[in-house]
């Protein structure tokens, strides 16, 4: 591994879960870096749902993943040989998305801060993108305020369980939902939630209405489908709904219905917003000065399931969509130093 | 006529489209007025897409009407008695929901301007709640910049046919969308729209995506279905739809899916917000300020499709669903003074 790149390339496009032959682990030489760049070895691989969008064709908010091209994906590593002044070897960074595999060349990248307090993984998790995501998604289209009901779906979640940990934070009842009884334990349990539903095994409307009896006046919304419409059910006048994922449609190979309580967007006066975090890349200061404390003081927990070995990457992606992860899910490319 | 007050009631919830027997004809005597009341003789009465919401028992954003009372609608009518010394008999006002009946008493209502220019038709339209719907829809929610493209379905249709108009004086390029050639040609030629595109004839994607070749900025929804999906095809980035009506499923009897390209809303990050225009009753000065104006000066055109006789109420509403009215319908209580 030393001086070969291992690369995961998109060989295939995924029709419904991605299968093996859809990528395919090819290896390079070690790249070297040229004038004023540096050579990154990737440690931490974020594993997203939105990877899955990226190996799809259809209309999207970035290009999608080029057949043959490294599959795309956000990292954290090391700096091992600088052409450029601003870094030096065994700086801990983040280049814009580093992809899957041991190495990348950058001409720059983020520096990530590292203190007993702030871990690694913590920047690849409530204070990297997912809790930026859920940073910004929150408090800037969901506008929480002390008594409402917040309803967070994939609560368990990278992006979830940061989103209702902010709620909790504002104020809010925050209610969940969530695949499995371990699940709703540990957001509830540990991050403070005021219930949690396990939306496999409880019928969602019922459930809902039961743990929000005001209604909710937010949502913050990862998944879609039927989850959707029983909080469009029981959504108040002047709701928002941050639109943050639809992870159960991302696999779908066939047109998928939008929510049949649609009307009540009008009937209620909601506001549905749609937002990726790359909208939001101007004000990160902000989310990096209150994620931060949050982080040191405890405020905001987190959690990571970790994965080793860049060559299960492909195989680990499906737990995102098979509901097996709690937390962020990341993939161990290299020790970290 | 002269001393009955008929009214329409609500005799049974209509299942699909309104039919004979959901609404009775009854004869009451000419009500009193109280103390501090006016007994307004009912000369105009407005009818609009969200009556048939009315009539039903689904949650929505007003009570339904109740079984056996006077079915709820907006009027224009003649103070006939006043006890209250705000008003004198032949003051032209506009009663809180007047109803369909050819009497109200109510304790309060609104001055209705009337000049040459302002004909009491005016404010049954461009001037009245309908007018105010567009404005408020069009400029709080869609935000028209010039040079953006704003798509407005309905659009012969008393909102609709404003709304478009507005965002032609902001500087957008604009598309309707309506049921007939007829009504295309109004659109175009009289309210000066760039194109109008009738739904019926054409694929409304494919005739959108002619139209539209720089994509859309804004939508003013009034229908749902089909052109919803045409539209968040076609949605640029940061789009933004006001959510006024969904008359196409108005009449469903089988719950009816929300947009298949829901997803749009998250990869543009679109705003969809619904609205109704009672949650803009505050700010109506802005809105008489502006379209008397707009209205005097011609800037603002409007029309009316008149319909003689409180008896032909029921059948006349139809119109609005089969697509028979061309700007806004209205029926005539009784004459003008």
């Amino acid at each position: 591994m030393v001086d070969d790149n291992r690369q995961w390339r998109l060989t295939r496009r995924p029709v419904g879960e991605v299968r093996p032959g859809d990528l395919t682990l090819s290896v390079q030489p070690k790249p070297v870096p040229g004038s004023n760049q540096i050579l990154v070895r990737n440690i931490y691989l974020s594993l997203d749902p939105t990877n899955r969008i990226w190996m799809s064709d259809m209309d999207q908010y970035m290009p999608p993943v080029a057949l043959g091209d490294v599959m795309r994906g956000g990292t954290i590593g090391v700096v091992e040989v600088s052409n450029n002044p601003a870094f030096k070897p065994g700086d801990i960074v983040q280049p814009f998305l580093g992809g899957w595999q041991d190495y990348v060349v950058a001409d720059h990248a983020q520096k990530v801060p590292v203190s007993p307090q702030l871990p690694i993984l913590a920047s690849m998790s409530a204070l990297g993108m997912t809790g930026a995501t859920a940073y910004f998604g929150l408090l800037d289209i969901g506008k929480p305020q002390a008594g409402e009901t917040l309803v967070v779906s994939a609560a368990a979640g990278a992006v979830g369980s940061v989103a209702g940990q902010i709620g909790k934070l504002k104020g809010c009842r925050v209610v969940g939902l969530a695949g499995t009884d371990d699940k709703c334990a540990w957001v509830t349990r540990e991050l403070g939630f005021d219930a949690c539903i396990n939306y496999r095994k409880e019928n969602v409307l019922e459930a809902l209405r039961r743990a929000c009896p005001n209604g909710i006046d937010i949502y913050f919304e990862n998944v879609g489908g039927e989850i959707l419409d029983a909080v469009l059910t029981l959504i108040n006048l002047n709701g928002r709904i941050a639109l943050c994922g639809l992870i159960s449609s991302y696999n779908a190979t066939e047109p998928v219905p939008g929510p049949y309580m649609f009307r009540n967007i009008l009937m209620k006066r909601v506001t549905v917003k749609g937002f990726i975090i790359i909208d939001y890349l101007s004000r990160m200061e902000e989310f990096f000065r209150d994620m931060s404390q949050w982080v040191q003081s405890g405020q905001i927990k987190w959690r990571v399931d970790l994965i080793q070995g860049l060559e299960n990457a492909p195989v680990a992606l499906q737990k995102l969509f098979t509901g097996g992860n709690t937390g962020k899910l990341v993939v161990q490319i290299s020790p970290e130093p």
